[in-house]
């Protein structure tokens, strides 16, 4: 049984939450907020303790874990003071929107020995995940090529679009993870893209569309698709194709209803609203995963060194859209 | 090259003559309709002649093979007829709406070793054929259930409903010598429906939805659902569950496309509208296997007792239809 | 907040008992079962109490609703002992194999006002549950036909066929549930069936493949397959066809993955192994439902009378394979 | 009624050559190939005359148009032979390996007023062609991506490979055509790639697997990948993503049969075997459209134009994997 904290009760912090005060061997014991209220609502949702400050979590010695799920620019001193407090930590990502800064921080907790894992939530989906196995596994020969398809629903709002360092850093970011999961170490990116959806993010100075290659240190070449605007949902899909075969993880629905009328046939629901719903199974798992490793002390992945492998093909690719040329890696 | 004439120029002898007449190994010569025009216009179409009579056609020693494709009350004169003047027989279903007077013709041509022919096109639909073929090859083990899905776009004309003998022997019949293709010989029917579309079909004293079930020497159990109308096209799939696994035929659609929308996901075209479009392969394939028959003296498949054992379960449907019990055979 | 005990603590037993434990709205106090370890297993498992004899459940006034997962002869029994004793029911199905007991049952509990629900769960399915309310929200039109297949991965033990009161009773009867779930009420039974997969079943005088065809009050069509055994898994798909359309529940899968080599494209997973995996969402909503049913004072569905209605149709059933007839009922 | 000449009667000649005999508005009169024995074979088969020369062919005042299906290197000379004697033209793609050349010949045939179409066939098949036009009709609003999916079961013969002009040139090419098809004027090309399937492809001066993004004028991204080797067959595929939803052409089988069993569900057949299968119903559309061009007049697309636009996107390529830089045209 691991004693959790969560910070943060955003969306995705009471999601978290209320996972881990089901998990048969996680105990929720207190969340936190810079909202007062938020805080307070989760822990009256949940039965647990609402901490005043940060502080008090991490001198809490029945705290064994710390959730991370603030607001990107406070990720990199709470990761590094729960680490020095002696908590296992679950950050979700990005590590930061700043390469340097995320490298620093690794190199501060790098002696610390702390269990620190990067919630990239994709990585536990069933269907990726038995991608990646049964490609390891050799059923479609060595990977060739790997197309990821991966649109929002709805832009986020404007405000957030601005401090969001770009679709790379905050949209792309879990395709490139998921990339280096099923593809492994990434040599070269080229990115280009276009606002297309929404003047508002244009103006803002980012693009709201994106089409991505990469290549592999295997050879493999790998196409990831972004959009920020879905007519039909929440649209992730994975495409490996191998020597010998193919494997593709199609997208999820709330039925397996379909229905066949004079306008059409076979039609089936709508893809899932959002990562929220389509993702459901991914964060129970990845929460389990990480409570496996606290408890065996065996390494989480992903790691906080593929937190930062992300970053750097974020930056890389925000390079390639600027300059118009593939930048090559390590 | 084997010479053929066509005798009925309707929907479906105009399109049996135009298959005759792209066929690499058949020539059609001549055409003949009661309706003069009908046949004119489909001698003028395809640059062949339109015989005065049938006794034209018959008495023309350069025809080999004649395509019956005329009203169901003339098909046994016309077998009769055409077999006695030495010709081949293709004959659309059914052979006739009153089973011994079938026989009865079925006892005439036997000696005169006629190559006569049933029309049941679905045999020869390439999917369907796959499934009748994989089951025999072993594919799935014993055959243990077949579910056939039969059902039309809308009904036909009253006029029509009148004389066509009943749901059983006009649209069943098909299902009926499929099942016996795939599952063989079969030994009991029990066949139940309604009045569910057209108060008219009612009026004339016939059902427009049915559902039958069958059993097969082989102890496979068989089930046929059937109606007159279907809102999203022609509906005609076939279901064969083994002993080690099910195959399965499914619709056909006139391109891949699939639509995703805010209404739904991967909506597909409608299913083809009708007989001509759907099993315009098997047409082509059924003039083939003939043709090849007439050539190599081969006996073709369905053959008439084929179309007489059908007949012969149409008739055990009816007589199931109205007493409520399942009707044994041989 | 309901408090539950649960009685009989075989494998759907300790689902049930698992499903409470995490159910937000309901709280596990006890359990039982004639084998002792089964329950004092399931109570560590979970941290409640395991009772020395039923009656001390029923006689503990902390518990609100049991919940009957026992062997099927001590459901009649069980249900009145707890509605006397003032408890909510949640019973699994059947209610009896005996349909005179089942409803002499229902007159002694009808008095007494107990919340009485029979477990059908695949009323709860939410694919099933879509068709089922999609369907009466009017878009298919009314139903004309509805295909129901439901097959078992494989026989279950001879010991179990001999006390199961045959397949239509045993297996069946959650078919005959979901039918007039669908359709709503049945006034003509055919069954027929033979011994294909397992000869002691046939030996032991049950069969193991069967065809229904229903009838309903509003002149809907329904056809049952079933089968003992399925070489690719649990089967379990609805179709509904309507006046205007078609809505189809397909079979789930763990994942979303399709795999293309040379032995064929599109390859999915097997369906689920069997009820545990293939309805474990519709296990939870039935849960919920019934707690709901409890808090509300709302009479839940399927009711009682419901378990009584699907009985009947399994007597029926048995009574048209004995007879070769369809049988009407009232 | 036009009557045709086939130059060139390999494997796709020979396609042609049926093709025009099977067409109820045209008539097909000879053919010719450097290999006299191909030419006498189809010839034979199809009860035309096999020219002796080219020129014999040119000079026939019987013959209106010409298909030009002979080796790449011929096809500049043959189509300016052709428009000087006043045949119409329908010839293989690529106009030309040289895209001054295939300019060249396209301004000295331009005085001439000949029909001269290029033979992507792509652009008529039927699912494609759905896209294209309901693309064109607003169903998907605006497109905002596209992805071309573009697999050979097998590289083909070294020989071939180095007088190819290289993938782009021999086998992205019609993908490039496909691409402006559908969204128009392209504007940037970025690609890369690499010898992933045959060291022999790599020695040759080629790669065998690549990846391409477009951008058009319209805004839109496109992605294109190919490989040479494909283990379930010829993999043709087709995903518009527009601002109100998405169109997917999927592959063509040749059943609609599915399998299923203990080793996986749902296996449908390997996609077709190569282009003249997979595309049948496309070379026939697209000679239709030719002789309906040559009979009204109305020019044909793709045109001449077309062949060297397309020709423009595969020399741009090869120069972007060269540098790693996007290409930028027009």
């Amino acid at each position: 049984m691991i004693s959790f904290a969560v910070l943060g009760c955003g969306r995705i912090g009471r999601m978290h939450a209320r996972n881990l005060s089901r998990h048969p061997r996680a105990r929720l014991v207190s969340v936190f907020d810079i909202v007062t209220k938020s805080a307070a609502d989760t822990a009256a949702e949940l039965g647990v303790t609402a901490a005043a400050t940060v502080e008090d979590i991490l001198a809490d010695r029945g705290v064994e874990a710390v959730l991370i799920a603030t607001s990107t620019d406070t990720h990199v001193p709470l990761i590094l003071a729960a680490a020095r407090a002696g908590k296992a930590v679950l950050c979700e990502k990005p590590i930061d929107l700043d390469l340097k800064r995320a490298e620093a921080c690794g190199a501060e907790i790098a002696p610390l020995n702390a269990t620190v894992m990067i919630g990239f939530n994709r990585r536990f989906d069933p269907s990726f995940r038995a991608v990646q196995q049964r490609l390891s596994a050799g059923e479609i020969g060595a990977l060739e090529q790997l197309v990821i398809t991966s649109r929002d629903p709805s832009p986020p709002p404007i405000a957030y679009v601005r401090v969001s360092g770009g679709i790379f850093r905050d949209m792309t970011i879990h395709d490139f993870d998921l990339a280096r999961f099923i593809a492994g170490d990434i040599t070269s990116v080229y990115a280009t893209g276009g606002n297309l959806i929404d003047p508002d993010i244009g103006a803002a100075g980012d693009i709201d569309a994106a089409m991505i290659v990469l290549r592999a240190r295997s050879g493999a070449l790998i196409h990831i698709n972004n959009s920020r605007r879905c007519a039909y949902g929440y649209d992730q899909r994975v495409e490996a194709f191998g020597a010998t075969g193919m494997l593709q993880a199609q997208n999820r629905f709330a039925t397996s209803v379909q229905h066949w009328g004079k306008g059409g046939t076979g039609t089936r629901d709508t893809a899932q609203p959002f990562f929220i719903e389509r993702y459901a199974d991914a964060y129970a798992a990845e929460i389990d995963h990480f409570v496996e490793s606290v408890m065996t002390g065996k390494p989480p992945a992903p790691s906080f060194a593929d937190g930062v492998a992300a970053l750097k093909l974020a930056e890389a690719a925000s390079e390639s859209l600027r300059s118009g040329r593939a930048i090559s890696l390590g």
